[in-house]
């Protein structure tokens, strides 16, 4: 068999973007405004296409991926030629050898560089390797919602939604045994919300156009090398004059949030469960005790099934009117207080339910090979998953959330999953399993997003989600971090989450915000009045504070596990609250330009390098600079301050940037200084002021737990050290 | 830069191997005596080229290897022509290209079929893959000491000697903090032999002829693929009419071993330790209770150092005369009662001791890049390795065996290590680091064996050596399996010395043992009483019967722990010396024809497939079926008995084969049947009537240790569970 491949690599000259190619001996150097962003050699090319096999195993939202390369073809010779405003790069491989070829084409474009690599073989290939130029002093940051590193350089990431995984750090036995029950481990780059982009600190982005399977290799010195498993991609890229300005440009290229509602600012959403009079009896406790409410979350509003496991929701999107009885009279009561209440949807559908007989009929659900509906196991039940590329299946489940949760008056939900997404489903549009896979958040971020716009209850109207790419930041209004671990552990508890906020900001979406606490409880790991309170302190230089009961409610420190508790965090509802135009006008920026309301330190201080590996502060807003409490047993608490002057917030110190400095930081004064001369300056210092007398109860690091509970909690652990259980096979 | 790649295969025509090639559609065919054995076509190519970055971290005899593809091509064009006796067949690129090449030739050897692959590039070319024809249903054997799967097939062999880990499964706790710990941990290939050679179910073997790395992949259907990091290689391939015929024709290859020393069946040796008078008084007790003896092994004769790991041998190996008085004479005297007496020795020399200075001064080490002596970490000691590549070296420290240990009167000694050679070393000979790794351990035992031979004490003096590669088998007179954890676990427990001498069998290396009780102690495991007897129990049925206190004497049971374990074992003991004719005949076939001392099923039963994939049962010679209990707490044992009449040894009742049975299987009564008509059947009937008076001491299957040494060994456990603990890297 005769072979030809052609490969095309267009670069679209853009308006405002200087792109040129300059010939070497045996290669060529692309720079965008005046950066090297490409560079070839014939001993070093930039481009490389081959064949692979990828064997994709799934089970609950933890995939294992086995990929094996059987051929990679290096592209060495290369020619370069201009046709008006298109240049053309020829790439092929060496010798006499003409099989493989590049043209990269210069058109223009509103703000950004177009590159697309086509490849035409007759050769099973089925995936290419393409460089971009590294400095070895370069940092990269983005790549979506990444919580264990901010500065993406020395290691791969490959871009694939899926559950973040429970410990998320192979060293750590959290991750070993969560490896143990399920696969579910994890590791530093699983994420729920992969991006194929990045942001060079050297002014310049990079996005990938294509929801194929692909991997981001940041380890390489002198070149970040992108692997996408298609045959015809295109990129964008764009420079800016910082960082600040990259990610503006980035942005502008990929959608930004509207501004948030406002009462979001007027206090907490208290996630609570257990039908109407407990909802009801959570608020009056609360509010008795002086905490800001905004909202009850009742994501139990669909009733419970039981199962071996506990109760569990059940999946079927319609108000259980037994367990919840006047849910509709007592939330338009609320909402007269200013008091909303929240659903809680997913696009998965249980399959002994209503709403799934009618679906199923339609033929709305992604169905399996055998052409019937694909079933998903969620453990002792099974879904239906709405297809999302059927126009008609989209429109009905938007009729169910405009239906049975708008016109029931909720004021808004978390929309939750959307990682599962079956790479051996059929989908009516025809895209393949593998692409479709990291394409579904996304339709189903705008499936809620068209839901709420076309009940004209976009800003009032608020529903939060945790999986994403490209194209989420246009869809959906607010993030939030997903199901960290009741703990402080740096790769999927608390950290993890101020991580996840910062990268999130580089990748284009920056409204976020997390469980206050956590939510996985992995024994023998529970959730401490400690962590509660340090989590809800973090939680306050966020847009968004809400509560979550976590997934073992009665193992869990809550905020209504004691009255210190509870009045602790109201004084800490309280401050937020304060913030309030502080907020407003950071959720502004965001909106306007794409300034993330949690940025890394560098948006603003980009000329001292120190800021660049900083991953656990931020500045809230231009002026507030936050260094959240993330480990435990802490009573004072280092961190650094970039060039400028700074005013401590809890005793009005002034400090000198461009210095470490160590401050005290008990529980309920989590670090946090504001720029000194700020025109905030009044509100901070009210801060300060906002006390509350919590009576004789101390809180402890650890409050020693019911014992039956903890009993419970830890039968659950995997294997034991005995060595006999040892496991015949390897994982 | 022109690049011009030839790659020739040739495959040299045995007398009495019948090679053909057939033309296909777009390839070839190769059979070796009608076996199938290469296959190439456009769409499937046998050979890829390509290069790669290989990066070697290696900590106290852990690799931990990080290795990149950067290009890999299929060659997919072929020709096929005759030229005399010799074959060439030329494969290049698709299409126009022409860079690469590859010839076949065949020429005439004495027993085997030999193929060379060289490449000539200008590319930075570095390595191929070379693809073997498979089977679905066939099964793989081999790959040196493999002690997780004797059938290899499903998974890839790295071809790489080194410490062989601690715990060696990922999925187990054991190896999980193993990996903490100096990244110990190892994984089911980790070897300390192993050996580029596997034999097939299809009756053939093959061979590479290369040291330098190499993997090979039994992972799928149709082929078996073996990567090498070289551009100019050769393989060796033959057939034989049946799987024992093949290990035949392997072992005429590769070299065997000679017979034993005839001392070796009149008892177990010792391993004992801590100064002549406490020698002797163990071989007294021993002898008292009935142990039959036939050496003391005393690895402490050099003397101790302290470390704050507690004592440790010194490496300097030179007669402590100080922890030792009267070694030489008591050691003559012991050899008139025809007891021998066993030392130490490994290829590493401390710095600090009176042998260095001699070597470092000739410069007789291994040297660094700087080309000064490359000191090697032991963990608070540093040693010189000496380079068996320099002839003067190779003599010298031969003569510092013969003086040292044959001269002063040694029966032999273990010949441990020669896994550490460091990759960056520099040779005298200027062989490159990777490839003198996997060869050092031949020259070690090539070495041992001379010094042996030049006193004329072959087949009087035994070494015992772990590690090996291709040619240990020619040079080693008998292996031990290595450091075993003291546990039953099926990865680096008990269960795993049975399979490590079965594919060590399938490697060529007929004669091997293993520490009775298992040596690593890796908290909070430590050797139970049932351990110790379970692991005797297997260790009669095999050619040498050795006892080890292990890396941690006291926390562990010993033979001498207490009278109920003397007296069982002194029993064992005498089964062994019962089996003394029956054991040497085995051992004469493993001298005559390779055929190994304990050999799987299918060696006596291929024609029952069932055979195929049983690895932890074995003939004992040609008549003896064993099947050691390896699991803990048990008081029956369930076994296949392929096609045959069977007897079962302790109770003499008849079993028909083809069927699976369960036996009782008390401590002391190790699961062995003979074949029915056997002629050694008199001898067989002899093991019932072995019985020892043991007195009332019952033998728990774990009796509770010191508690204050097991403090000890839990206090060196690596991280807890603790959240606090968690590490902020991944390993």
């Amino acid at each position: 068999m005769k072979v030809v491949a052609v490969f095309i690599v267009a670069l679209q000259l853009a308006i405002g973007v200087e792109v040129d190619v300059k010939t070497t001996i045996s290669g060529f150097v692309v720079t965008l405004d005046g950066i090297t962003i490409m560079e070839q050699s014939e001993m070093s090319p930039m481009l490389a296409v081959g064949a692979g096999n990828r064997d994709v195993m799934e089970f609950r939202g933890n995939f294992h991926i086995k990929d094996e390369v059987v051929s990679r073809i290096p592209l060495r010779r290369s020619s370069v030629t201009k046709i008006d405003d298109t240049w053309q790069i020829v790439l092929q491989e060496s010798g006499s050898s003409n099989e493989y070829q590049t043209i990269i084409e210069l058109e223009n474009d509103a703000s950004s560089l177009f590159v697309t690599v086509t490849v035409q073989a007759q050769h099973p290939i089925n995936r290419m390797w393409v460089r971009f130029k590294a400095e070895p002093s370069e940092r990269v940051y983005g790549g979506g919602e990444q919580f264990s590193y901010l500065n993406l350089r020395g290691r791969a990431y490959p871009i694939w939604t899926r559950e973040q995984g429970v410990g998320r750090n192979e060293s750590t036995i959290t991750t070993f045994f969560a490896h143990q029950r399920e696969g579910a481990g994890g590791a530093y780059h699983t994420t729920y919300f992969p991006q194929p982009s990045f942001v060079s600190s050297r002014h310049y982005f990079c996005h990938l156009l294509e929801s194929a399977p692909s991997a981001f290799d940041f380890s390489h010195e002198d070149y970040h090398e992108v692997e996408i498993l298609k045959t015809e991609v295109g990129f964008k890229l764009a420079s800016g004059s910082s960082i600040q300005e990259t990610v503006e440009k980035l942005t502008g290229l990929l959608g930004r949030q509207p501004e948030l509602p406002d009462w979001i600012y007027s206090g907490a959403i208290l996630g609570v469960q257990g039908g109407t009079d407990k909802m009801i009896s959570h608020l009056t406790d609360a509010q008795e005790a002086g905490v800001k409410v905004s909202g009850l979350w009742i994501q139990d509003w669909v009733g419970k099934k039981v199962t071996s496991f506990g109760s569990r929701l059940y999946w079927n999107w319609v108000w259980d009117e037994k367990w919840y009885p006047n849910l509709k009279t007592v939330m338009r009561d609320l909402k007269e207080k200013d008091i909303r209440v929240f659903a809680y949807i997913n696009p998965h559908i249980i399959n002994t339910g209503s709403l799934f007989n009618d679906a199923d009929k339609k033929g709305y659900f992604i169905k399996n090979q055998e052409g019937t509906t694909y079933l998903q196991d969620f453990g002792e039940y099974f879904c239906g998953t709405v297809d999302f590329t059927n126009p008609e299946a989209y429109n009905w489940y938007k009729g169910v959330i405009k239906t049975n949760m708008i016109d029931l008056g909720f004021g808004g939900w978390m929309a939750d999953f959307s990682e599962y997404t079956p790479v051996d489903g059929v989908f009516h549009s025809g895209i393949p399993g593998e692409e479709a896979h990291n394409l579904y958040p996304v339709l189903w971020a705008q499936c809620n997003r068209e839901a709420v716009e076309e009940a004209g209850q976009l800003g009032e109207i608020l529903y939060w989600m945790r999986s994403g790419f490209s194209g989420t930041g246009k869809h959906a209004v607010v993030m939030w971090a997903g199901d960290q671990n009741v703990d402080f552990s740096y790769s999927d508890g608390l950290p993890s989450a101020i991580t996840g906020a910062l990268s999130m900001g580089m990748s284009g979406m920056g409204l976020t915000h997390f469980d206050v606490g956590g939510y996985t409880t992995f024994p023998p790991m529970v959730r401490t009045p400690e962590l509660f309170l340090r989590s809800a302190e973090a939680a306050i230089f966020t847009p968004v504070l809400r509560t979550h009961e976590g997934n073992m409610p009665q193992a869990n420190w809550q905020f209504y596990s004691s009255p210190g508790t509870m009045c602790r965090f109201a004084r800490l509802t309280q401050l937020f609250t304060t913030l309030r135009p502080y907020m407003k006008e950071a959720v502004r920026q965001n909106a306007e330009s794409g300034t993330p309301v949690q940025r890394p330190l560098f948006f603003n201080y980009e000329n001292d390098p120190v800021t660049l590996d900083i991953q656990y502060q931020y500045m809230l807003g231009d002026d507030l600079l936050v260094a959240p409490v993330h480990q435990p047993q802490q009573t004072s608490w280092s961190l650094y301050l970039p060039d400028d002057d700074w005013v401590f917030v809890w005793d009005g110190k002034n400090y000198k940037g461009l210095s470490d400095v160590t401050v005290d930081a008990p529980i309920g004064k989590p670090p946090a200084f504001y720029r000194k001369g700020s025109k905030w300056t009044p509100l901070f210092e009210k801060l300060s002021g906002i006390m509350a007398s919590c009576g004789d109860e101390t809180i402890p690091p650890h409050i020693p737990l019911d014992q039956k509970i903890v009993q419970l909690v830890m039968s659950q652990v995997a294997p034991s050290s005995s060595q006999n259980q040892e496991v015949k096979d390897e994982l």
